[in-house]
């Protein structure tokens, strides 16, 4: 049975894509307040400095959660296609990838390269939250584990936006956004690949309804983030004890 | 080294015990907005329920965390001693244990029972912060996860000044306060037990460091669902999509 009480039949791949659509116009982070403070231009450089330092542990979390996921499943064809995202992160010798993108773009904000790495004084909300990623992409089923990271799907439209208005606001950024620039064409490449695999691997309603939920709890797992960022950063802007502190630029 | 660049040196047990002590001081969620508020009587009854559901995810959490850290130790001795807990918290035939009681309080918020046993709208954050009390004390050292108990040093003045306040500001309340009666005299036993054996059982500087970091990191995870709470239900009051509504009360 479904939750509306209707017995409860596979849903056609359309059906089901549609579904996991729905998700991400009801929950996915391009409507976080955070993120729209951001875009009309009004974070401020050491609010913007905590979300690049906070987002930085999510940020190296990724390549270990797409290892886990390689890890689990039993096809090479499966495990060539998704080993992609780890190089991506990670680059190549002499190719900077999206880890160090992120450390580049953290460094424009004023947070220098240490402090990032560091880890020291990442929001434990933050933290709960990217670990709670790796904890659904360890004990919940595969295909679970393969659609959480469908919110990839609504990256591009955000990732557009986020670009164009730095730009325009932030022009202290303008020079450091090859993390976005990279993530413009391999998160809609990867988001393609995973969204057919669920849809052809997801073969009960059971499964279906588990890949939608599992979209909806990784949805969660970015919501939260900014979450804490707001509450910390912005209103009532209280951070938690032992946590970053933005820091002054030097002009 | 120390952080601050001293050689090492075992701490006494006394000066371990104070380190601790200082813990709770900084970071133990006495010092939060949000049970500040509670305690000079401003928050709505919505808001107490809000905390009363959100905290039964927590409540239901503990003799798993417990029964997760009686599983890591090999000494009967110390089995005997932390079971009680368990017994504290999912009590005996006829007899209601902890969680049991917490449910009569959410209940005397105005949340029903079967919804709060549901856990349908805890906040994510809740979960995520709940849930990374379960991995310190499964992949941190055996050491690390009993010192992280020692949050209950700190409880029963807390308990002590909310017991008092609610029964002033919340009336409605004052009949269904057992669960921080009971916790009155088992805490500090409890926290007795722990605190005498991590002084017994770290044996080295570097586990002295662990176990006050653990304890830390703890509190941090309580303060952590109090950021939630507050984020979502008072100030800016944004619950995240999907997250339990305050309820009206019928008079």
């Amino acid at each position: 049975m479904t939750a509306t009480g209707s017995p409860a039949t596979l849903l056609s791949a359309q059906a089901l894509e549609e579904q996991l659509r729905a998700v991400g116009e009801e929950r996915y982070h391009h409507q976080h307040p955070f993120h729209r403070l951001m875009h009309e231009g009004k974070l401020t450089r050491g609010q913007l400095q905590a979300w690049a330092f906070n987002r930085y542990y999510y940020q190296k979390t990724i390549p270990i959660k797409d290892a886990l996921i390689l890890a689990r499943s039993e096809s090479p064809e499966f495990r060539r296609a998704w080993r992609k995202r780890i190089v991506d992160h990670d680059g190549e010798p002499g190719t900077p990838g999206g880890i160090e993108k992120w450390i580049r773009l953290a460094e424009a904000t004023g947070v220098p390269r240490d402090l990032v790495i560091s880890e020291r004084g990442v929001l434990p909300a933050v933290r709960y939250a990217v670990d709670a990623y790796l904890t659904l992409v360890t004990k919940h089923s595969f295909v679970e584990a393969v659609a959480s990271s469908l919110t990839e799907m609504f990256s591009k439209s955000l990732i557009s936006l986020r670009m164009d208005r730095m730009v325009t606001h932030y022009p202290y950024l303008s020079s450091s956004l090859g993390y976005f620039e990279s993530r413009l064409s391999q998160a809609p490449e990867d988001a393609n690949f995973a969204l057919n695999w669920v849809k052809q691997n997801a073969k009960t309603r059971a499964e279906q309804d588990a890949a939608i939920s599992a979209l909806r709890a990784k949805c969660d797992i970015l919501w939260a983030q900014l979450d804490a960022l707001y509450f910390a950063y912005v209103e009532p802007g209280w951070p938690p004890p032992g946590a970053f502190l933005p820091r002054s630029i030097e002009g």
